[in-house]
């Protein structure tokens, strides 16, 4: 394959932002976006970046015989049906997290996706974060030993509106699972039970929707190592983003990134700037690096860095983690399958 | 009272440093030492810190009249009936942790204070560390708004010997104590559950004593915010002793002392040599401290920095800690009581 | 202006950093590049680009009607002819530093500008690091008060080669007229005198061909405020740039940037990796804004960020360090006009 | 020796300090301080520390046969007869830097003192600082190679009365001499030449005073190395004590002490309380080791870790950064002897 042929379906935030790191990677080419809601605005933007097609119909992409991989950026409950569709098109996939909120039906677009022999790369795009990259890496050289603890501190600066709330499938599903993919990705090893302590300390009306502002999750591995995750829908100082990992020969921690390193020193005290606002802001290169290994893993035939069973094996967690909080008691995922 | 006549029983490891504090207190004055094992090298010992009276008998330091307050600082059995005689007896008692490993018998201790009203502090001494200490000064000045988690790493450098892990009372009640009680110390709150997970991943020696070498602990408070507790047995690169807490304002957060600021560059990256080794050295200030506002408090009649109440909760948390782990479920306070 | 058409003359290291520089920013558009060694290579590169033209001949971009600005990316002796060529025909021109190692010669290339009425922008690209520039701006807004002293280390990974050297004008005209620049930016005042002690410490070879491998430089500003440069061609442990200033109200500090936040503690002490490797990582933003900025002023007609008079205002400094190294005394800029 | 017997001349701020430190030492014993204006609050003072004769004669001290070791920490005009009484006393002697404003009355102490074969040490408390011996270690372990470069920042959190700085000999004799010990410890080498920027931006009385606020020294080495130093009387943020060396091989860099490891994060950003306030506060511990070497070096007949001639050093750097600021110009330490 001389270039991966590319089609997105969804032109959201992140439709438009995966089109802008595709159109950075030389190996790829965008061939056609669809959207629900194409119009002459999406058009006048596809156009400056040289795509051809713009459409309502999804499946135009999934059938388009130019078109080597799929990026599905539509709504969630989008994501099984054009999964399916596009693997047995013979397209390989990149799609956002969550695959789904009902683990039987991730179950079936795995299997689809197995049965077609494509390849299926989910958007846990933390994975590729300079930070937590280097984490694993450390990990994986055996520089902390067995690993013991895997701790993870995940806040966002604002809660989502009321109405995203609501259709998001909540505060694990939608947001720890990122930190549910980290633990597994930076242990390597696999989960079995889950215990979440969740509280509403931020917005009544998030309690009121069902849903929690905080958390906290306790995870231990088949390993026998454990995880420790702690979520807020709101830090006043912005986004907060870092992972420790504990082992027997020492430990590895990955701070926040900075927009600068500058400190002022006066009468007050010592001071920096706060750490980067919010997830755009600091995946940005991760979200590149995810997009070009998924390229390449395509072109070269190579094994996928983020594969659907990691989608499957983190929603599997936030249901655990959903029903624990409810229930008042750890969970097994063993109880979910 | 112009000075605070001091009796010390129990002239070990830490009743020794108690002494070495003391002698720096201009207000506090040491009359005696009794000690099971008093020989002639605590004699000389004692001799050389000014020292009058060395006995085997503790029973001697608490009728004596010159006495104004004991430090108990022998073996935790002995602490309960200490602490009756001397409240008995009008001492003022320094009590170290935890009271006892049976919090009936922990009140029957409170109860006797309480009646004899005389003041009983309890060595909790990392509140009064300098990182701790500022950390709550900005808690109670509101600097980080209500507090909805607080996170606390506490890692021993090295397991203790299998004997005395059996009379320790286990890494909850000898070790997570402390951090139980830093939960509550910083959180302003009292703690209604406990989940912990226990794990054995350093020496399986550990576990055959009925003991975890590592653990994460969820705790939530009536006030409804929560906390998250890891602790180990052994970190390699030394005593890792930090504390986060995070409230609707912001985050404060306290890192570990170093011996010294410097850092090295070279070719194989950016070193510093590792944290303060273990208590006696990161916490030296902390008991001098203590004990300065022991003395004080008894000197002029001044409510106390840390009280049997004190040393009460934290059993009771370190208790629940214990069966949570056994139980694998959460356990309330009020399960216990 | 709609777009700014520009045109790159020498597409060496640094052109070929301008031309993917400038095809990021969406109000430029590169029409052509030109260079001595202009082979197939060249050309496929450019065809890649979408760059229409690719000639040997420099003139022929100076001349073209459809080119409104000019990079000047040759070597350092062609600067000046170019810059009155672009000049006399109307073009705007950024130029990469130094102008000339002639200041007079530097004064007939500003003079062509000013007569023409074109934008010179000089290749000072680490104005726009995000440090630096933060820096400047806490300086502007008076955060640290009336500046007292700049204080800037610069050092290289590794000393260029003899060859390099030769041409290059030297420790103070290649590499530290870049902190002179940052001296000027940061305090917001012009340089009175020049004391620079140099060294060979690194290399004799760099002694043999009658330049410095190690200067320490201490400016005097006509504000009174005071300056310290340290410059080295070799630091092991990669490229070390930190720029500190003290006022009279408080002191601002950058430090330098990483690969990343992670650090791993262990027996061995606690480390993290070494810095950003060298300029082009480092400064890899900083060149897309210097870029970014420059297309901006020039089609808004916009006062420009870095000018003629700046790249001046450097080359008298760096030849007053040159001298006060050799005749061992303080140079004053006056001696030298 | 038991223990060494100590003679106490000058009981101001600096005199009580060592008093204190000397209590904490078990191999000292104080014999008798003496005190021009020894009044009975000093009377009282003395006797609460079990010190046995307070005079205003500071030959009764001299003289006495039961005192091995004088601490002369009375005005500096003071040292050097008292060096010369005590020396030709045969008694040891701790004296405070600096020995004294003329270089050839410091030799005529140094050579009384080499006669009598007593041991001189000179308070260069600094020397024993956690942070400055580390680095002083790591140079002399070879960590960082041949040392090319001492960088030192040291500022004040605010400048003396006029009525002290009119004896104190100036920013150079009082304040910068510490640092041009500093520069020749770190270094390991001898300084050769001195060029001084000085400058008044804090505050003009100092100027009329004939001294200057602010300085930037630049000294060169006998070993080809350099070192630049940064000094002002006033730092707002409080006491700013750093010290950097960089080598063939790395860089060591101690940074500030603080009063703890907190920071906060809120919407203002992420700040830290300011450093350790002044000399007092950070030097705490440097004075107690100065005083612990010196009793040992005494009791041991060890070699001391400051002697006699790294005062004179000093005092030739000092002179020679005066005179180079007057001068505008470079001046070696040839030329002063």
């Amino acid at each position: 394959m001389s270039k991966v042929r590319v089609g997105i379906i969804g032109a959201g935030r992140i439709g438009k932002i995966h089109v802008d790191n595709l159109l950075r990677i030389a190996d790829a080419e965008i061939v056609a976006v669809s959207d629900l809601y194409a119009n002459e605005e999406l058009k006048a933007w596809a156009s400056e970046r040289g795509i051809g097609i713009v459409t309502t119909d999804s499946s135009e992409l999934i059938k388009h015989p130019d078109i080597d991989a799929i990026f599905i950026c539509s709504s969630t409950d989008t994501h099984v049906p054009l999964i399916i569709q596009a693997a047995e098109a013979g397209k390989h996939v990149f799609c956002e997290k969550p695959v789904s909120m009902d683990v039987n039906k991730t179950k079936e677009a795995l299997d689809a996706v197995e049965k077609a022999g494509v390849k299926l790369q989910i958007g846990f795009n933390r994975r590729f974060d300079h930070n937590f990259k280097r984490l694993r890496e450390l990990v994986a050289q055996n520089r902390v030993g067995d690993p013991h603890l895997v701790k993870i501190t995940s806040r966002d600066p604002n809660p989502p509106s009321p109405e995203y709330i609501k259709v998001s499938g909540g505060i694990f599903m939608d947001m720890a699972i990122h930190d549910f993919d980290m633990a597994r990705f930076i242990s390597g090893s696999e989960v079995e039970t889950v215990y979440t302590q969740g509280a509403v300390l931020i917005d009544p009306v998030i309690g009121e929707l069902g849903d929690y502002d905080t958390a906290v999750t306790t995870l231990t591995f088949t390993s026998g190592a454990l995880a420790i995750i702690d979520n807020s829908r709101r830090a006043v100082y912005g986004y907060d983003q870092r992972v420790e990992v504990f082992g027997s020969r020492g430990a590895a921690s990955a701070e926040n990134d900075y927009p600068n390193t500058v400190t002022v020193s006066d009468e007050a005290g010592v001071v920096r700037d706060k750490p980067l606002h919010f997830f755009l802001e600091r995946y940005n290169e991760a979200y590149v690096e995810e997009t070009r290994m998924f390229i390449d893993s395509v072109r070269h035939n190579r094994p996928l860095p983020v594969e659907g069973n990691d989608g499957l094996q983190a929603e599997l967690i936030a249901l655990a983690a959903k029903q624990s909080a409810k229930l008042g008691r750890p969970v097994k995922l063993s109880e979910l399958i």
